[in-house]
């Protein structure tokens, strides 16, 4: 069986993602929003370090409607459009479709699956760094492994076949087990450096090397991980050091709630802070730290609406 | 008697609180630092809610070995300073001198009776806007109380005078019997307000009025109330509503932290954070909150000393 793709949403990662199965040519159905005219006109631009290409045909839609039924949708809108899927989505499910968040936080497919009850969801966690540096260009700056887990629905077989697709694309891609434990393992590393970057108007490295934020940062993880402990995602020891030391093998780096902050776009607090905390604390954990942080985040948000 | 003042530090509060002793007829020395010739030259102009004033003869000094022994000395440098203040207090104290620091911060007094450990040692409460709006200029905006408690030595007789000069110089000043809890009370206003300000580079009004900022203000305040408590000071109950009712009722306000802060000097994190959360925690009591806003702080602090 040939899969057919739909991208919801072509920013970094999904011109990224979309662009390099297309690419390898698969069949890839792109939901475009301001780019739409642009690409439709002038193609897909992919600057990668794994070399560049440029795609001039590419299947671009403005509306999804318009678009044809599609077996995978690759969900890669900022959480922040999250109330949107459902009517984007409707028009281009079958019975059989499945939907993969590739979206940071927790708690997005149980939320997509309370409002669309019969759609099969998944969950796909990106290790990338990518930015969309002007209408129809993306750079992929490093990384680009995924992870694809499955949230509901009897969807494991095709998942599968999604993960050969991105492998023959010449992207790592990984069926996970786990989807509840891969999305918690992120955030070990996302609810700390996302939020302080923020706050603390700094890069990664910055955070790292002064003594009383990377003992903050590893306190935060280590809630985090006992958060996770709470609610049946086991995460290895000694894996808060292991982000410590990636993250200080990595170039000084803005991560996405960063960069939308500084540009003022809403930042996607809600899945990355607000729902792990209900969920902790409905598990029975208070991340003491994490709420402290994440109502900074929210008063920065307001000022930052009203600016 | 008559009580011969020796003012340490002649800034806003040193300016205001011993400008208004030396107008109404006391004996007050000054030390200065940046301003002592300004003021030989000009006197000490003090603009005043309750009335202006000029002070044409200062008995002013620009070291403190060429002042005359003082009975009382009120300490109005930064606490950032305090690692100076034997060195400058020697010379001009006498067998029954009182120290007052008049400074914000827990732990002060103990620290200094540490290395002074025959000295008379008390601390005051300042309930003060007033800022040094140019060389010898003081302004003063609002308030003016002043608390005054004994924390070592023989000297309640004298303090008890030293409120009396206060009061016939039109500020009101009151002997407290418990130095200790009076200091863990501002604290509930100092602790949230200094470092939220600085932290979220928001004035006192938005803090309050944000939703978010505002639940966590009330929980670091409970955070410091529970402190206040395991180190034997009572707070009264709803000491916290009040402290908010009395904020939205004050102009918007940038505290003393926060100006350090925006003009890039040290900040008061030690005695306003880091002694509290350490005497805190011999008591039994960890401030989680304030931890991290500490920790917050110091990295600032840290990035704005190496700007």
């Amino acid at each position: 069986m040939t899969i057919r793709y739909g991208v919801i949403g072509t920013g970094a990662l999904g011109g990224f993602y979309g662009g390099m199965l297309a690419r390898a040519g698969k069949d890839v159905h792109f939901l475009f929003n301001s780019d739409y005219k642009h690409v439709k006109k002038h193609g897909l631009r992919i600057d990668s370090i794994s070399g560049n290409f440029h795609l001039s045909q590419v299947n671009a839609y403005a509306l999804s409607d318009q678009m044809p039924l599609c077996d995978v949708l690759l969900v890669c809108l900022k959480t922040t459009n999250n109330h949107l899927l459902p009517t984007l989505l409707r028009p281009i499910l079958h019975a059989n479709s499945v939907v993969v968040l590739i979206q940071n936080g927790l708690g997005l497919e149980a939320d997509l699956s309370q409002q669309m009850p019969y759609t099969a969801i998944a969950g796909g966690l990106a290790f990338i760094c990518a930015s969309k540096t002007g209408p129809g260009h993306i750079t992929h700056h490093d990384y680009g492994k995924l992870n694809i887990g499955l949230h509901c629905g009897n969807a494991e077989t095709i998942l599968r076949q999604v993960c050969n697709d991105f492998n023959e694309a010449n992207i790592p891609a990984h069926f996970v087990d786990d989807l509840n434990q891969a999305r918690w393992q992120k955030l070990v590393w996302n609810i700390p450096f996302n939020g302080l970057t923020v706050v603390m108007n700094s890069a990664t490295d910055q955070l790292i090397q002064q003594k009383h934020s990377r003992q903050l940062i590893l306190e935060m993880m280590g809630e985090v991980i006992h958060a996770a402990h709470h609610c049946g995602a086991h995460i290895a020891p000694h894996f808060d050091q292991k982000m410590i030391e990636l993250t200080e093998n990595m170039a000084p780096y803005a991560p996405s709630m960063k960069l939308d902050y500084d540009n003022q776009r809403p930042m996607e607090i809600h899945y990355i802070y607000t729902r792990p905390l209900e969920i902790a604390h409905k598990a029975g954990f208070e991340m003491k730290r994490v709420v402290m942080l994440e109502a900074q985040l929210q008063f920065l948000e307001e000022k930052n609406r009203n600016r």
